[in-house]
């Protein structure tokens, strides 16, 4: 069976010495933020989940979800586990104490993200969408939902999930064809069938709310084709009495069927049909119209978007300890390298370079990468708590870029290091044993769902780098460039940022290339997408990385940072610059060759 | 269920268009290699690669092998299917027709590993022994082995293992402790434990022939601790009559346990207890030593490698043939490029530029690889029996830098694109219905097995490139260089052969540092290893792009080439040039910033 430790020092390094939270005691709810709670909080998290959730993971994948007589249930364990989880709050750190919540900033529920995702995949698919959807439905629901559905989701009484996706529509919800049909009580009729719903129906709660995407008939009854009529609706799993909050009968959704998947087998991906299921329209906050309609869905869609991209994180962390871990133990070979020391016959494995590289490469992208998204968490508070409207406004226009960007990058990057970790055991992971072959299976899921990673670099290109006149993209590549001008009479620092200084104008040309390219040629854009995210992400974590060696040698005093910890994160950084910046140019050189033959070639011929 | 339809037109237009295989046909075997015979033999494969084995593909590994009562029992239709296997002789194509085999060259063979690893890889793994295994001991061993032992194998009436790995001991041999101990009637006793022994049992064939590696205890009963003592021994499930070749009882090996693994879930992956089994000695052919003690089991090593290899095309192509089918089905949005064609609301998803990108570089990679294995095969033929030596030499040099090349890069961009075409389905390539996902559970072993791919990028950096003085890479430059030379005139060529001419210069510039770096800094090219492999990877397919380019511009007929398969090809080829060559540049950056950091960080900070 694998192991875990937390990373609980990363993060207090990364909170207080990197980030300097402190810093931000003036926004609502950071004040509170001292070490004293950190500490106690990010060590609590820890235990629960080193101790609760990570000891249940590989037989409850290897069990899986099951689907009998019309009902899910789940693996052994998941009960148990539920109900203390739900005890300490882990589902709703962050959302507010008004609401049930723990009430604590974004930032503080990272790390739950990182150790639920490292520890308990499959396990928190089912509860995922809890605090998601109390927020936005705390925000956008008539009066009775906020009475007596969104406490119940704090209190994880209830569980909650997302209903998108239909057989014919998945990223293109113009395509669903389920049908909300208006009732004379103000009540709607939901008829349709879901698929790939996560939590559709277990046996942890006596309750589901199904947030669902349903398109309202034109006045001919028929579904009009685009998105306009696309609407959201809360679907009970059973009855709610408005005026109690008292559950009822069973309401028309059913479970039909649960997937066959890959990996995170203990979750229920779930078919569901809904038949006559009585439902209640959730309105957008800003009047009518399309983003009116969807934006309670935008709304659920960004909070899994980020909790997606720490998976990512936490499945580079647990792959890389217990690879390091193997390769510490196992014997083979000898080393060509300085840095073999026994005299016996043959060396520990980690004194090979090259599973050296496979261990380290993992390391600097996972603490690179927490790093980033500690700092984007910050982002998101100030956002929307900072007086300053132009500091919001900054920050906003970072998150723009860096939602999309952490939600492939992190997950594409969280695959690699789990596949690269994979490769250290040799064959010892590619047999179950080790479970090594199941953070592998699972993480891919994180690449492909909430948002394909296609759609992500499309999102970032098409949507996010030019809105508001270029405004985001300029404030990102200005804060890095910023960050390298208050640097640039610190030799010390000068094999980071003269690297990152390059990389970035590199990246900043080939951008503007995108954006004064012909429309016409429409596909110039389309096909630099991901390579485009691709560099961004490599930058984005460079820039982390540079200010880390900056902290570490600065002078200052770190409060979490142990000599072998500085040691180790110089190190790290070196291994990003030296071996993920220098991708950056021949990811620009891709993108200007302008992929002419690919865009053009005949769709039968490929 | 996922489809195959077997590359044919491809292989026929790589050999005789592309390779002119006619030009050899000076050398034996090679005169009936006319496009009747190709054409024949690579037709018969197909259908029995995409009649037989791919239909029962999904459904053996679901099923997968099982273990009771001491016995492998394979999955439903693998007897059936190997009754017609043997029948056919797919498993002993290229051995010779005096040992039974089926005679070919081994180009001829290409193909065929290529269909078996993309409809029946789990299959497979039960006899891709028989011809090696043959091959070897007709060279190698005594008389009544030749007569009573070969002929079995390349029937198909038994089938062969190899035997190397140890629970302690998987790439460094010197650690193994099976023990073989003289018998005064010149046989062996062999006791230990072996694992990851593929087909170490079934219900194929009455008998097996397991080719094992143990060590000579020395005089006072000690195993000696280096590799010198070890050797290779030959041990039959039942025992045989050395004057006969009747089977008697059961010999002392016995399967224990079989693993559980993350793909090729049909193939029994079995750890075999040897309890004073009764063994055959096997020697190299030249005297002692021992590269002579373990020469017979190079013989099915560097087999084992080639056909790896060759696994991830097969992959590769499967994977991308259902994605393209998908892309080209399955609606949703709207493409941004000029390649989309509908006025319906949506557009099939192979209108977008990214799908195409997925598909193509998998392409890309999957027909280059197939150009540059069948080459290297052909290499193959020239090394053995060309009658000037200097050819010979150059081919043998050529083949050092490719056998671990190909083995490490093709299984891992098999494996990239894999995923790649995983991704394409969204998520229903995560879900096991399209059968995608098995695609890439099992192509992940390639680059596992038959030597990790780091070892082969040690093999590469410590043992290949610098063989013979530096012959070997000098060949293998020279020959790209001189391709280079001959189309220097050629301005139509100019896209392809300047940047190859660019990433060439730039891989030998840090090839000869390597050379040159102190070797007390051992590390320096232990590290590198894996970046100069895959770069190598990169030109190599560069080089066979601009050939299959200068090729199908060149103006001479070809016989195998449609109009269609020409626009195809010219848009592979470019973007190879335009996605993958970029990439060496980066490459060499990393080998020359030295990694210093990674190699000498103490590995308790790792």
């Amino acid at each position: 069976m694998p192991s875990y430790r937390a990373p609980v020092k990363d993060w207090l390094f990364i909170l207080h010495d990197l980030l300097h939270v402190e810093a931000l005691r003036h926004l609502p709810g950071f004040a509170e933020l001292t070490p004293d709670l950190t500490v106690a909080v990010i060590e609590a998290a820890a235990k629960f989940h080193e101790e609760v959730l990570h000891p249940i993971n590989q037989s409850a994948d290897a069990e899986g979800a099951r689907f009998t007589d019309g009902q899910v249930r789940t693996p052994a364990g998941y009960r148990e586990a539920w109900a203390a989880y739900r005890a300490a709050k882990w589902h709703c750190l962050s959302l507010a104490e008004s609401l049930g919540g723990g009430g604590l900033p974004p930032v503080m529920s990272v790390p739950v993200s990182e150790m639920r995702a490292a520890t308990g995949h499959s396990f928190s698919m089912y509860s995922s969408f809890c605090t998601p959807a109390a927020s936005m439905l705390a925000a956008l629901a008539p009066d009775w939902i906020r009475t007596h559905v969104v406490p119940r989701l704090s209190a994880g009484d209830w569980t909650a999930t997302m209903g998108m996706t239909e057989p014919q529509a998945g990223t293109d919800l113009r395509q669903i064809t389920t049908r909300a049909t208006p009732q004379a009580d103000g009540t709607w009729r939901i008829n349709g069938r879901k698929i790939f719903i996560s939590g559709g129906d277990h046996d942890l709660t006596d309750n589901i709310i199904h947030i669902v995407l349903a398109k309202v008939p034109d006045d001919d009854g028929r579904l009009p084709a685009g998105l306009s009529s696309v609407n959201v609706f809360l679907v009970s799993k059973r009855m709610i009495d408005p005026s109690t909050g008292a559950l009822g009968e069973r309401n028309g959704v059913y479970a039909r069927s649960i997937e066959h998947k890959m990996g995170i087998e203990g979750s229920a991906t779930c078919a569901l049909d809904f038949e006559d299921a009585v439902a209640w329209r959730i309105a957008g906050a800003e009047g009518r119209g399309t983003a009116a309609n969807m934006a309670p869905m935008f709304h659920l869609m960004n909070y899994a978007r980020v909790g997606t991209a720490v998976s990512g994180i936490g499945y580079a962390e647990i792959a890389r300890q217990n690879a390091a871990d193997y390769a510490r133990e196992r014997r083979s070979g000898r080393a060509a390298s300085a840095s073999r020391a026994s005299t016996d016959s043959a060396d520990p494995i980690i004194a090979h370079a090259d599973v050296r590289r496979l261990l380290l490469e993992s390391a600097a992208f996972a603490e690179g990468a927490r790093a980033g998204a500690l700092r984007a968490a910050l982002l998101q508070s100030i956002a929307q708590l900072e007086p300053e409207e132009a500091k919001r406004e900054a920050a906003a226009d970072m998150l723009e870029i860096l939602t999309p960007v952490m939600k492939a990058f992190f997950t594409d990057r969280g695959f690699d290091a789990a596949v690269a970790c994979q490769q250290v055991f040799g064959g010892h992971g590619y047999i179950k044993d080790y479970g090594v072959e199941q953070f592998v299976r699972n993480v891919r899921v994180a690449q492909i769902y909430e948002g394909a990673n296609g759609i992500q670099a499309a999102d970032l290109v098409h949507r996010k780098l030019f809105a508001h006149g270029g405004r985001p993209w300029r404030n990102f590549a200005g804060a890095i460039a910023g960050f390298i001008d208050r640097h640039r009479d610190d030799a010390a620092l000068d094999r980071y940022t003269v690297p990152l200084d390059e990389a970035l104008r590199r990246l900043d040309r080939v951008v503007a290339s995108l954006r004064t390219t012909d429309p016409a040629q429409g596909g110039y854009a389309e096909v630099a997408s991901y390579d485009v995210l691709t560099a961004v992400g490599i930058v984005y974590l460079g820039w982390i990385w540079a200010e880390v060696v900056a902290v570490v040698t600065g002078g200052a005093e770190c409060q979490f940072l142990d000599e072998n910890m500085r040691a180790r994160k110089l190190v790290l950084a070196d291994v990003w610059m030296q071996r993920q910046l220098p991708l950056v140019d021949s990811l620009c050189r891709r993108i200007e060759s302008g992929n002419s033959g690919l865009l053009s070639i005949p769709a039968e011929l490929i």
